[in-house]
């Protein structure tokens, strides 16, 4: 829902080649908050294997969580100057929960773009995403395909809102498994923009998404 | 999605009573890894706020979640085991992504049964949850809607699998405000539950999502 079209940036496509991948999704970085994002993610997925049934010292853990938290409060500016700083500049987000190597919430998803005009991206959901016993939670799905279809929207060049959402679950989604999560915009119509998209686990559609987008977009902060 | 029905085993209704809520999701503690939970909310939502133009040490932050993660998962069980764990016994979830204490991606939201047969709840969402600048990512908004409509069909006795979800996104859900986050189980026939529900601000609709179920559920790890 919130990528830049990063496309316009993009190398130019080379005639003939048809499997090319252009990223469209942000890299993350070993340095830096992606690091301690990407440490932050091993914590959230390592408590849930853990559970109070372990030996783990969940005093402590909350201890040194809390201390890490008041470091980085402290040295946090304000919510708007830091809005402003997210938003500023071009290319993809950095700090999306789907996709973002900035936010611990993001699987991350990477998405890259194919010149047959869909984009794709494979990714393994841990037990952060459970819903149905060791199944990804439907919501979840709802989640990695509405910003699917945003980026496909980027990647073809026109971009906007979700309007009207719908997803179809057709088997359940495993946990642990590579899932290709895939995205097309197939048709625009003054600012109404169409697009579809799927997850996919072992050649199988698990869930089917169509998404009806509106070209605009909120303003950024300055 | 996943939430059992926590209803059955609630106090009987009292008679000319319209405002009574029973709790339809888990209530956290103050210990355990409930504690460390609400500690690694604390650390994903300071990460955002801090990012990597503050003077925060993100180096040494890096080095202490990787040293819970390693503590953590040295004694973390196998996952076989956990899920066992996890779906043992009755009641609300505790490790949803939507509500759960025990998941720190789960804002989380908490719900409550009205005796109208409606559930509701209430959450603010921070910047782990952004997609247009200052606003809720839609992904979200169908991510929390999902759960909500599953819990609603717990409420009104009658749970299943999201066969499809439908999500109206009507204005844009802003960050940091109230959230009124409501569901409903219209109809049901045979095995298909027909449930509605919204995501308001200062009593405007943001988000409507209408889902169809089907009243059939994985079977448990054993």
């Amino acid at each position: 829902m919130t990528t830049e079209p990063a496309a316009a940036s993009g190398p130019e496509l080379v005639a003939g080649e048809t499997t090319r991948l252009d990223v469209l999704t942000a890299t993350p970085n070993n340095t830096g908050v992606d690091k301690a994002v990407a440490a932050a993610r091993r914590v959230i997925e390592a408590l849930l294997h853990a559970g109070d049934r372990s030996s783990a010292e969940m005093g402590a853990v909350a201890a040194q969580l809390n201390a890490v938290a008041d470091h980085l409060e402290e040295h946090a500016g304000s919510v708007d100057e830091r809005l402003v700083d997210m938003w500023a500049g071009e290319g993809v987000t950095r700090h999306d929960p789907i996709t973002g190597p900035e936010n611990a919430i993001a699987p991350p998803l990477h998405l890259a773009g194919r010149d047959d005009g869909s984009i794709g991206g494979t990714v393994a959901l841990g037990l952060a995403y459970q819903g149905q016993p060791g199944h990804a939670h439907g919501g979840v799905s709802a989640m990695l395909l509405d910003h699917t279809l945003g980026v496909a929207n980027a990647w073809a060049g026109k971009s906007g809102m979700t309007a009207r959402l719908v997803l179809n679950y057709r088997r359940p989604t495993p946990l642990f498994k590579p899932l290709e999560v895939t995205g097309r915009q197939e048709r625009t119509e003054g600012r109404k923009i169409w697009t579809t998209g799927s997850i996919s686990v072992d050649g199988q559609v698990c869930v089917e998404a169509e998404g009806l987008f509106i070209n605009k977009e909120l303003p950024r902060p300055r």
